[in-house]
């Protein structure tokens, strides 16, 4: 990323050799990156990081459709991050219409429930493609068939499929071929790389309108000077990430395994959330009946142990508890769960010595 | 910068030590940043350049209008970066009025055609501080007087005034005492700091709507992980540019009089685009009659002279020529114009060779 900051940090629009220059190395990253998702570079929209990302598939899929429905609909799954589930507010308050589809008490979507939602207004379904808060991965491929066998049938183009996936590619396929979504969300922060900078990948003929306008940067997707350095270290990143999956993902769940092991046993009243079966595996929500998370949080932070409580980006939900572990059907639940999170400098023994001390700070 | 990348990576909204360590940094650089604009450390929302504040402050204040004015009414000028230009054309297509006040040959907006167009319905007057093309700098002091004077006399709030001033931090004075806007839109990479961040400002009582929506940082205004390294770039290049400021602005003043008297003196046909009284001094807008811009910039290029044609956010205009340069009702030169930028590291010496090499490309 450095020499894009001060050396070489020409604008890639402008026309001089010099922008010129930095133009053909957006392009080759750009080109890196589709190929690595399985898209054509014209399908990679580059924004400022996972929130923007996702307002741009859901607002902007909105708008477009405004000029062919009449009171778009639009379908969202119950545990979806704030960037997803705020940016449905915004499209019933532009006059949009919007379902919550439930999630049974793994946190996986209704499949049933979802087909039934469907109707000829719905411009789009979003449904994440792993859980930021409990981890549990949704059958993603599955609901992309069940829409396209609907837009085939009914002989439409829409509704069309995002999936914010924002926390998927350390640990599992994101490729356009494994799952099939005409709307993909990352961040490059969730994969090592930099803050600011994420991407929507669009496939082709899949209509949006921009929610950032200004010059004709991505494709006038979205305005503003791109930034080399950020977009730079993203791809990197996204690389390093892919290349090291599977080996991390198993490697990870191992860990996983032992954590959730032995929280079982030291804590036997304590409640591992999310699906048994569709995981990641860098993530363990566990729900410690009668404890307060933030009491929690806090006694473990004093002894080195970081955890979180909900999301992080939503002040809210430290008042009134995650509303995931809501959408599970535990609400009393949701102000005494907690999340441990792994990655990749994460040792067997750091997971040994995280669960003893969680163990005898839940027990006192 | 460089501590937050890797080291103090943690998540501000993070409720461990760690995150809390991190907030307390962007709670005093935010503070910082507020002290230097004359305002308080709530009225800075940290975005993602100068493009997404400019919509932030022009679609943010449309959507809120929307509660209480039918068809809300906006103000541009005909000079503007196209980030307020095309954020005015899409309050159009969302059911807006807008309209563009013309300015004089000099790029200044006329008081009387402004104070004519104001009406009940206008929400805001968004006029850029300094045109990024021709360098004018606008009396927007003089614009603030004339809308609040409409404002005390209707009984009403509106309409607001934004000025775009990300080209103006490094010579002009931009608190909002000196200004008296309502809303300020600012560019970290035109002071010298990081790409990808940017800020609004919004004025206590200002009303406006997220365009991004989803966790609750900035406020509610703006969502998404604030990026603690680039906002402490973004401060300190701020801090660095106002305490240079006067110092810088009459040294490069000197700098473009000695640009634009030997262009004057070697090429007689040249015309020197923008305002004699208040312009930016880093940038010369130069007519050639008859002389293709583009080609002109090739051929400085050759010789290490880097220009700039229109906007480079605007490839469209390549084509057609910058609507800037229109806009100044000399449509036969908008293809014949190009931009001397100068800057920090822009030595005397160097606007002599600039010069020299200009005139002799020109001549040939």
């Amino acid at each position: 990323m450095e020499p894009y900051w001060s050396r070489d940090f020409f604008n890639p629009s402008a026309i001089y050799v010099e922008g010129q220059a930095v133009k053909k190395v957006l392009d080759l990253e750009r080109i890196k990156m589709a190929k690595l998702l399985g898209v054509g570079h014209k399908n990679i929209i580059f924004t400022s990081g996972g929130t923007e990302s996702a307002n741009l598939a859901i607002l902007g899929a909105f708008e477009e459709s405004l000029s062919t429905l009449k009171r778009p609909h639009l379908i969202i799954s119950s545990t979806e991050h704030s960037a997803v589930a705020r940016a449905a507010e915004e499209v019933k308050r532009r006059g949009g219409e919007v379902s919550v589809v439930e999630v049974n008490e793994e946190g996986v979507v209704s499949f049933e429930s979802l087909k039934s939602l469907i109707k000829k207004s719905t411009f789009l379904v979003s449904i994440g493609l792993a859980s930021s808060e409990i981890g549990t991965v949704q059958p993603v491929a599955k609901f992309a068939r069940l829409i396209k066998e609907y837009r085939r049938i009914n002989n439409t183009e829409y509704p069309y499929l995002h999936t914010d996936a924002s926390q998927a590619p350390n640990y599992l396929p994101i490729s356009l071929e494994n799952l099939q979504v005409d709307l993909l969300t990352l961040d490059a922060s969730k994969v090592y790389g930099p803050r600011g900078i994420g991407a929507l990948v669009v496939k082709t003929g899949v209509k949006i309108r921009p929610i950032i306008v200004g010059g004709q940067q991505e494709g006038s997707l979205r305005a503003g000077t791109p930034n080399t350095s950020l977009i730079v270290g993203f791809v990197r990143a996204l690389e390093i990430a892919l290349k090291d999956r599977e080996k991390e993902a198993k490697r990870l769940e191992v860990l996983r395994s032992h954590f959730v092991e032995r929280v079982v046993k030291y804590l036997p009243q304590a409640i591992i959330n999310g699906s048994k079966e569709s995981h990641l595996p860098n993530m363990v929500s566990v729900s410690s009946p009668g404890i307060l998370s933030e009491f929690l949080l806090l006694k473990l932070d004093a002894e080195g142990v970081l955890v979180s409580v909900g999301s992080a980006c939503s002040h809210d939900e430290r008042e009134s508890g995650s509303p995931v572990i809501r959408a599970l059907g535990k609400p009393e639940l949701a102000e005494s769960t907690t999340r441990f999170s792994f990655g990749r400098f994460t040792t067997a023994d750091e997971i040994k010595r995280a669960v003893e001390i969680f163990a005898r700070v839940a027990s006192k």
